[in-house]
This record gives C-alpha cells, sequence and structure tokens, in this order.
C-alpha cells in the first residue's frame, strides 16, 4: 500500500488486516513500555498536515496518530494558504511538500486533489506517500476504515459484521461517510442495508447501482420505527447544511430522523449506534451513556486505526505484529 | 492533583512543594544529560493547546514546558476555531479532544469554560486533566504560581515570602493576575499588601473581603512614592485597556504608577520588581540592567514551574525527586 | 558562529566547511540507523519559528531540518500576530523568545528585525542564536548558502565553482536571492557573471560595486540566446510582482527571459538551471524532467544545508564528524 486516495483499495483481507493490526496496536499502547515501543518504530520519519479545509477533528486525529508512532508532523492549516502559494501550481506545492516530508496527508474543499498529488509521485525520485484525509464531496477513507473498524469490533461477539442489518440515516444524499461505507460494506456477505432519509436525502443513484452490482441486499425507507426493533447498527449523520442551495435541510422534521430516549427502548439491547460527529439535534445527548451510543467509542477508534494505517504505509506494521507477544 | 481551573486547589504545602519541584526541576535542567533525562519522562504522552484567546506568550511558555518533558503537542490556536466546531456543543468538542489526548491546556475569553471542561471528565472513562491557561476575567492560576515562585525564589535568603511587604500596582480592579496572586499569598503569614491603583482602579470588594477573612493586613493608596522606600516587592500590572467602556485608561496618569530610574533609586536595595509582561510605560526599560527589575526571571520562572506543574499532573513528579541525587 | 543574519559572515572556508558537513550529514541520513544517530544530537533543543511574513516553504524547510536533528519547533506564522504583541516592543518579544527557547529562526516583511534581535541577545543573560530566514528586501542568507551548495555540488566533477559562467536571469533589481548569491561568489576564483534582464530590471549599482571592488568579472545582457551556449549555471528568477508600484511587471515580454524545450537545446550538456521557488512563466514544466533542471534537488538541498547550519549554531557539528566513519 502507498497512496490512501479512495476507499476502492480495501478488499475485506485488507480490511481485516487492518482492522487485527489496530487491535494489536491499541493493546500494545495499554502500558507505558508498549506506548514507548510504539513510539519507537518511526522517530525518523515526517509527515506534513495539508489541510487547506479546515478540520480540527480530522487534524488531531491524524496529528496524534503520527505522534504514537514518533512522526514528527510539520503543518498547514491555513485555508488561505492557497494564496501563499500564489502563482505556484498545485503540482509545484506538492513536489516541494515531497521534498521535506516522508508523508503527505491532506484535506482539501475540492475533489480531486488527494489523487492529483498520488499521480504525481509516480513521476518523482522521492515516492511519498499520500493519505486523502478528505477530499470535497468524493472521498473520506479513512472515516469508512474507522466506520468498519467500529462496527467490526462490536460485532466481535456476534459473528462481526457479515450477516447483519445495518441503517444509515439523515443527509444519504450528500453525506461522504455513508456513501464510503457503503462501498466497503459489499465485501462482507449477506449484510443487509437499511437506508433512512427524509424525500430529497436518499442515497444516491450511483451507490445503490453499486450495491445492485454487488448483490447487496437493501431497503429504502423514510420510516426510523419501522427498523428500530431491526436493525443490529445505526449509522446517523448529520444535514450536511453546508451544501444547501435554498434551505432545504431546514423544512425537514428532524425529529423524524433522530435518536433520543424515546427511539433507543425500541433497539435491541447489543444494537449499536454510529455518528461520524459533529453531531447537531439528530442524536440527543441523553443517551450518551447507553452502552449501546458507540460515537465517542468510534472517534477513539478512528485515531488507532489511523496509527495503523500510518504504521502500514510506513512499513512498521511487521514490527508491530513481531512485539505482540512480548507486551501482550 | 487532576486539574488546575483556579487557585483554590493550592494550599501552602502544595505551593512549597510545587516550589520545591521546580527548583529541583530546572537545576536537573542544567546539564545536558539532566534535560535528556526529562525529556523521557513523558514521550508517550500528548498534550493538546487549545486557546481560542490568543496567547503567545502563555502559549510558547506551555508548549516548551511540554517540549521540556518529552510531551507531544496538537494545537488549536485559531480564535475563529469556534466556526469550526459550528453547530458542536462546547461539551462535544471537549469529549473530542479527550479522545485524543493525555492534557488539555485551554485559554478562552470566557470564564468558566475550563472549569465547565474539568466538570465533564467526571463523567468520562477517560479522564483527561485540564490546565486552565486564562478563562476570561476570572482565573489564570499558573500565572498565580510562577509570581509566588519568583518571590520565594527571591526571598529566599530573607526568610521567604512570609512577613514581606508586597505591594501591587496598576489596574487592580480588572487585572486578573493580581486578584490570583492575593488569592495565593493569604497562604503566607504576616504578609502586608499594599494596594496602590489611580481612583476608579482599585483592588475590587471581593478581593478585600477574602483577605479580611483570612486577616491578611492590606493598604490602599494612590501615592506610589509613600511606600517606595518599605516594600519587598512590588508588581506592577499594565492598565487592561481592552476592558475600557469608555477610554478611562487613557485618561489616567500613568506617570504616577510608573517605575523608572527616578523610582528605583527610592527602593531598597534587595527589593524586587514584578510584572506579568507584556509592559506598557508603567516599566521604563532604563531599569531592565537593575538587579530588582526581575520581571524577565520571572517570565523564565513561568516555564519552569509549568514543567514542574505539568510533571504533577501526569504523575511524574516522583521519578523528578529521585533522580535530583544523581544529576545535582 | 552565533547568529546567521546575513552572508558576510561566510568567508570561502565556512563555506567549504559548511557543504562538506552538509554532505556528510545528508550521506548519514541514507540509513535508517543514521538518521536515528541524528535525531538523537539535539532533542533537549527547542527552536522558535517566528515567521511574521508567512512562507510555507521556508518554514518547512527550516521545521523540517530542526526535526532531523531532533529540535523540539514552536511556531507563529500568523502574519497578524503583531496585533497579539500591541503595546509590547520587538524588543520585549523577542526577550520573551529567548525566556522559552534555545535558537530563534525569523522571518519579516520588514528588513533589519533580525539584525535587531540579533544584537539584541549581547545585553542577555541567555543569549539565544537567531537565524535570518528572510528580512524585508535585505537578506535571505539560508537562501544563498543552498544555492552555493547546489552549484557545489553539480561542479563536483568538473572542478568546482571556481572559473565557471554563472548566469542570472529575471527581476534582478529586486529580488534578494540572487543579490545575496552575488555576495557569496565574490569569494570562488575566476567566476565569470552573467546579469540577464529586461531593461529597469537589472542589478542594482551596490551589487555591481561589491563585484567590482572584488575583480568579480561580469557581463549585463537583455539577451539570454547569446549566453545560453556559454553558460555553466543559470539561476532563473521570477519577476517580484509584489514590489511592483505601476504594475511594471506586466510590461516586460516575458517569453525572452524564460527557459522551456527551445532554450535549453542550446545549452551545454552539463549545465545546470537553478531556480529559487515558486516559479512563475519563467521555467516551462517540459524541461523539469530534463537533468539540467537541478531546482527540485536544490529545495532538497536547502533542507539539508539547513540541517548542517543548524547543527553548527547548536555545536553538533563534530558529533556529526565525527560519526560518519560509523555510518559511511
Amino acid at each position: 500500500m502507498l497512496h490512501v486516495i479512495t476507499t476502492d483499495i480495501f478488499d475485506r483481507t485488507l480490511l481485516d488486516d487492518l482492522c487485527r493490526l489496530t487491535t494489536i496496536t491499541r493493546r500494545i499502547a495499554r502500558t507505558p513500555d508498549g506506548l514507548r515501543f510504539l513510539q519507537q518504530l518511526l522517530p525518523v520519519r515526517r509527515a506534513m498536515l495539508y489541510f487547506t479545509q479546515p478540520s480540527t477533528r480530522t487534524y488531531l486525529s491524524m496529528n496524534n496518530a503520527c505522534h504514537i508512532l514518533g512522526v514528527r508532523t510539520s503543518e498547514i492549516r491555513n485555508p488561505d494558504v492557497s494564496s501563499e502559494f500564489k502563482g505556484e501550481t498545485f503540482e509545484d506545492s506538492i513536489r516541494t511538500f515531497a521534498a521535506y516530508v516522508d508523508l503527505i496527508i491532506m484535506r482539501t474543499p475540492q475533489p480531486g486533489y488527494a489523487a492529483r498529488a498520488a499521480d504525481l509521485m509516480g513521476d518523482m525520485n522521492r515516492r511519498v506517500p499520500v493519505i486523502n484525509a478528505g477530499s470535497g464531496k468524493d472521498q473520506h477513507p479513512t472515516q469508512a476504515l474507522l466506520d468498519i473498524y467500529t462496527l467490526e469490533r462490536n460485532f466481535q461477539k456476534t459473528g462481526g459484521i457479515e450477516g447483519k442489518t445495518i441503517a444509515m440515516m439523515g443527509d444519504l444524499k450528500r453525506g461522504r461517510t455513508v456513501r464510503s461505507l457503503c462501498r466497503l460494506l459489499r465485501h462482507y456477505k449477506d449484510t443487509r442495508l437499511v437506508f433512512i432519509a427524509a424525500p430529497g436525502f436518499e442515497m444516491e443513484p450511483d451507490i445503490l447501482a453499486c450495491l445492485d452490482a454487488d448483490k447487496v441486499s437493501y431497503e429504502q425507507s423514510d420510516r426510523l420505527e419501522d427498523f428500530l426493533p431491526s436493525v443490529d447498527a445505526i449509522y446517523v449523520t448529520r444535514m450536511q447544511t453546508e451544501h444547501d442551495t435554498s434551505g432545504e435541510s431546514a423544512r425537514v422534521d428532524l425529529s423524524k430522523y433522530s435518536i433520543g430516549a424515546a427511539q433507543i427502548e425500541h433497539m435491541k439491547k447489543e444494537a449499536v449506534i454510529l455518528h461520524p460527529l459533529p453531531r447537531g439535534p439528530e442524536i440527543h445527548p441523553e443517551i450518551d451513556s447507553d452502552p449501546r451510543a458507540v460515537y465517542w467509542q468510534q472517534e477513539r477508534n478512528g485515531l488507532w486505526i489511523r496509527v495503523a494505517l500510518i504504521a502500514c504505509i510506513l512499513e512498521a506494521s511487521d514490527q508491530i505484529i513481531s512485539a505482540q507477544s512480548k507486551f501482550l
């Protein structure tokens, strides 16, 4: 694995390997000696966090994932940074970053930029890996990975993701997290998807076609209550109001697409509720302490799967796997 | 000690312990081996500097204090950061930080936020310590600690802070440093305080009541010249013009509340002049090289007492104390 | 060497030593063990990058140079930072930085500030070295060093810089890189300089006088084509449009002062093309893969000569020289 630009590079084997590596890594991290071991893995590597689309959450997660492995970080987090490079092409900027660091983690408001950066490396002596930390509306692959890992972990005792009923609710049309998650869930046999959205916010046809092609079973509905008792997981998302063209989000009766105490009582005991965060009113804080609310756990999973991913890319995963007997 | 939100948690024993630890730490730091020892104490810990109220001075002091102990840092220093978390509650943001780091150091323009963050940890699995690096007008406890340490160090040969006459001058009404310092000075017997302020800028009644309750003796005056010969220390502060409602600061004749060559000659040989910095015209640079001007030393004390404080909170203080025989 | 403010401190011996140290350092850095050795040199040192004139390129280069040596960094990269220090003199700000770190790397839009900072250290107990990373139009010494190193490396097999014909082209009047490079090239015997510029953008008389004083031979022309076949190196620069007073840059026919496929075919096989980057249209990307185009290599040289320079200033160069037998 050199670059992580889209979810397409992840097949089932790679997903399983990555989830396993993540779990090993966090177990090693439970002791101070284990944490020191991790930090001695990549102390001479340097990463650049190039975030022209600000995202404190993803930035912190990536930066701390680097720090756990000892990787030093430099950052550009200023949305005005383009003006600093005024007159310089994107390609020249990326070449410059590649001159200084060993890993580029990038997030841009425009689609396709991470892919362009990765393509560029093919022509260079120093091929620096690129991780896409969100590029416009198209992809956010590390978010999809942490979602898979969270499902996998929570279904560990019940046979894993295969065969489970997983609902997605909210702004399915414009939320890139649910779109990427669907692409990854194709690799798990017999999962049944349920898309719950207000009219106008349904999952896009391209994703449905992709599920059809792989014979993934799904249903679409605007009635949460019908599915509450049967879902094993529900992935709730916020309205992507920043993409509104005429205030369409405000016209949705969000109470029908929200989870609070009234809804959770209809859910299975061992079901789980995920959310990519930040949340809006679609998840009421009153359920935060319910064990089924795993979105804070999910956030922390994001830290650890990024540690595992960076370890893979910078070729430290074998050392982690070999060391597990020493620390576990 | 988990959180440091106000000065209230510091009693005399804790203050003495912390001052002693600070002095041990900086002695260890005098040799390269000692510095390496310190940096090996907490290399696997990660801190977050969440500064929505920019303060380069406090930021640098905290960041470098972390670095001395090997703690890795992530930062938010953008006053516009609130917009990044638009639609997310402060509580959700703090939970997010707590998912990624082991220590939150925060500075906000609003009062009470550090306390809210600390309270929140009570409900969480991962209880991350919070250090208040300034929250609105209410508290700035680490500044008060470095002030105490500076007094303590300078009075080392003359029996410590107890029994000394300590003047505070300037904008006593609105300066949070003098307010916090008064609270800590209550723990030292027989200190005599002198508050020198222009009319309208006197120390607030709540602090006076607090001193009365503890039978701390104090005087109030607007005549610096009357006290110059008798004070052991004078803590000078700038006008907090940012809190002016009608340009009231500009109406003060600052020359009456300033120290320059003309004033310092009336002071005792072993008296000391402190200032939290940045300074305005209230301290003339012509006295900078006078040994009684200890404000630059005070700034550096701030670095070291923060090192000691972070070592305490992250449980490395015992290792420092045990190591002193090796390095001193 | 304490401070690096101008190119004046570099005589030929120092330049040769620094180039040699740079080459040794990057050879050591070729192996993981070598990289670890470098990073263990200065782990307890702390640097501050004070960039009130933003420059992502120079910032990244300096920050990563610090990281290679294990130096921890704090940064101010906000052009509005001056407002944070409102009411504080530049001298007080520098004293504050000096209280917290061991090295100040600074870049300012105004000339003379790095020199003022360095002068200030003379009066202080803690004399913190200052590296000028660009101060207004006057100097950018580390850029000149990396340019010398790039020439030196490329002329290694042909006897070094001495005796070579080196052209400089573009906005010679206002480009500080060519001005600084001229000052350093005086230390190399029998070099012949060619200044190619549009009318109104010629090299300034002060530099010409300085070359005359040292009997450095030079020619001035506005005809690139006359010199293409004879130059050993051409240093191309962009129009400094940010210094335009009446859009004068736009009136230049840039095609006459640019290098693309048509021009490069007239150059010697072993000639080299340098550019300080970012580039404008004066260098066509079509020549990027030609081995004579060394500007990306030059950028990476900048990283390594800064590593060597910081190692010198913080007194780790002897350790690097002693270690070379172990790693090479």
